[in-house]
């Protein structure tokens, strides 16, 4: 058996997470037995929709629940052979021996890094294909509003509403991050909320409205969204950052909703199976013909998972916020 | 000429209408001219929807905007005789003249009071049926939770559900109106929610949570339905009478639309168009054998409009509030 380290939650935050309430724990990893494999870790993602969790199903004292892309190093499972790529779901751990479930060998494209499938071929990417386009119901041209558009789900989104025809406005956190909003990811407007008073800004990009508002900050963004849906705009609902740690103002504007017949609708990556195929064939093309640009933040080192995570909620990462453990 | 009275907007409303807001004026109303018709207020509607509109598109020094039903006095339009009953949006006017354009024969069954087609049959009825039914979706035997369920649509609402076999749950603002919800209407249960801390109560009274919040009300109503929400749930929202005056706290628990794959959707009664056939024949049918049961609180006298009309944002009505003109 062999010495492999784990990252536990150890103490349910008391607002934004800080560093005690993870540990790095070190266990013995085992051998798989008969129909199992054993598995190294090579990138873990973290993710905003983790922080709620922290405070309901995640439990204390095991590893943290979350996603990542791994190595079969040993197999006694006639689905694996030993060198597989595979996704999983098994959480924070270096190497971990699994029955197989959750496990799905991955089939890299040699055009694409392995880290893409951690986000714009990922779980991040699904999220912004499905709730775009399935509970957003983009039309062509329509005009579109995306928070947190620099961020691993906005960006997504923002881009492919781009390839719809769509006029496309981005809020996010820094010069830095609009600029890039406006120069690679070809938006046609930009807002850094730190440096400019979100709702009058929001006013004077959108001219025409704003038939989709694809929500991942929630509380000002909301309030600024709000009173510029078009008739019958959507509203999908992805996350709401600003509210995860307990801060953020209420709500004020939802009587928006009323003459303007605006939907609001929640959503999660795994309502989109369906979707999984022709998600998979769009966005391999859009990557392999430059369409779709995307910006990583990696953290080198499993033991910074804690540091990412907590990171995503000072808006320290540019794009997807990855740990990466081993190539 | 004969002279006539109107109720104007002189001053828009800071917060919580006041009597000053409003003035009757008397004016000269003239005789139907070829292709005209005259018609004699006989019944108007106060609809909180109406508080809103003082702040946006209701004009100043004209007649407050508004639906009635009046007696056609002079007819020089083929469609109309004299004596005919009629809908109109005329506002509010004690005797007017029209083209004809918005204005709409009544036919009274027998056996059903004029005032219910202000209700029950009228606009408030349809807002009911189709919010519930169309935007809320509801499914047979759902969780159901109706705000201001005592009110105008809620009533109205809640009495359709339990005739779907829901389970039907409803807020009030009285000890009084909580009984009718009991004892009349036939709620399976009912929270005052001046007397009781509402989200507790809910949450005590609806322990398969809920399928559809009929939202009526927004703020604190809004945070104590969406943790109880079940996956897949809806809130048809028909108004946000907390919010109309500029009042309350905002919303926080937006976040539980996420993981629920809750829908939000407003809707006003004239997107049911479509539904009105059925309408009248399933809410004829209810009323004629006594499953719809209905409250109004009739103020007599024309220049009693404005009184009405604050009155609501007080729960000074049980029921319909509406204002009695003549017979």
């Amino acid at each position: 058996m062999t010495t492999t380290r784990q990252i536990h939650l150890v103490k349910r935050p008391a607002g934004v997470p800080v560093p005690t309430d993870f540990a790095v724990v070190a266990v013995l990893a085992r051998d798989a037995a008969e129909g199992e494999i054993q598995v190294r870790n090579l990138l873990m993602s973290v993710d905003p929709y983790m922080r709620p969790r922290l405070d309901a199903d995640q439990p204390l004292g095991a590893p943290m629940l979350g996603g990542g892309i791994g190595r079969v190093v040993q197999s006694k499972n006639a689905k694996f052979r030993e060198g597989d790529l595979v996704r999983h779901g098994a959480g924070m751990q270096e190497l971990f021996v699994s029955d197989g479930r959750g496990v799905a060998v991955l089939k890299q494209d040699p055009d694409i890094p392995l880290s893409v499938y951690m986000h714009a071929l990922g779980g991040t990417g699904i999220t912004a294909y499905g709730g775009l386009l399935e509970t957003g119901a983009l039309r062509d041209c329509e005009q579109v509003f995306v928070s947190t558009a620099a961020g691993a789900v906005g960006s997504v989104v923002a881009q492919i509403a781009k390839l719809k025809g769509c006029y496309v406005v981005g809020s996010t956190g820094s010069a830095e991050k609009k600029a890039w909003l406006l120069d690679t990811a070809g938006l046609d407007a930009a807002i850094d909320y730190h440096a400019e008073p979100l709702a009058e800004a929001l006013k004077a990009v959108t001219p025409k409205g704003v038939d989709v508002y694809f929500e991942n900050v929630g509380g000002a963004h909301l309030d600024a969204a709000l009173p510029r849906m078009n008739l019958r705009g959507r509203i999908p609902v992805c996350g709401m950052i600003s509210t995860y740690n307990g801060g953020g103002e209420g709500v004020r504007n939802l009587f928006n909703l009323i003459y303007g017949r605006v939907r609001m609708e929640g959503f999660v990556a795994s309502d989109f199976a369906h979707l999984n195929a022709r998600f998979v064939e769009d966005m391999t093309g859009w990557l392999k013909a430059g369409k779709i640009k995307y910006q990583e933040t990696v953290l080198d080192g499993f033991e910074r998972a804690p540091e990412g995570l907590i990171g995503l909620f000072a808006g320290k990462n540019s794009g997807k916020m990855l740990i990466r453990i081993a190539d």
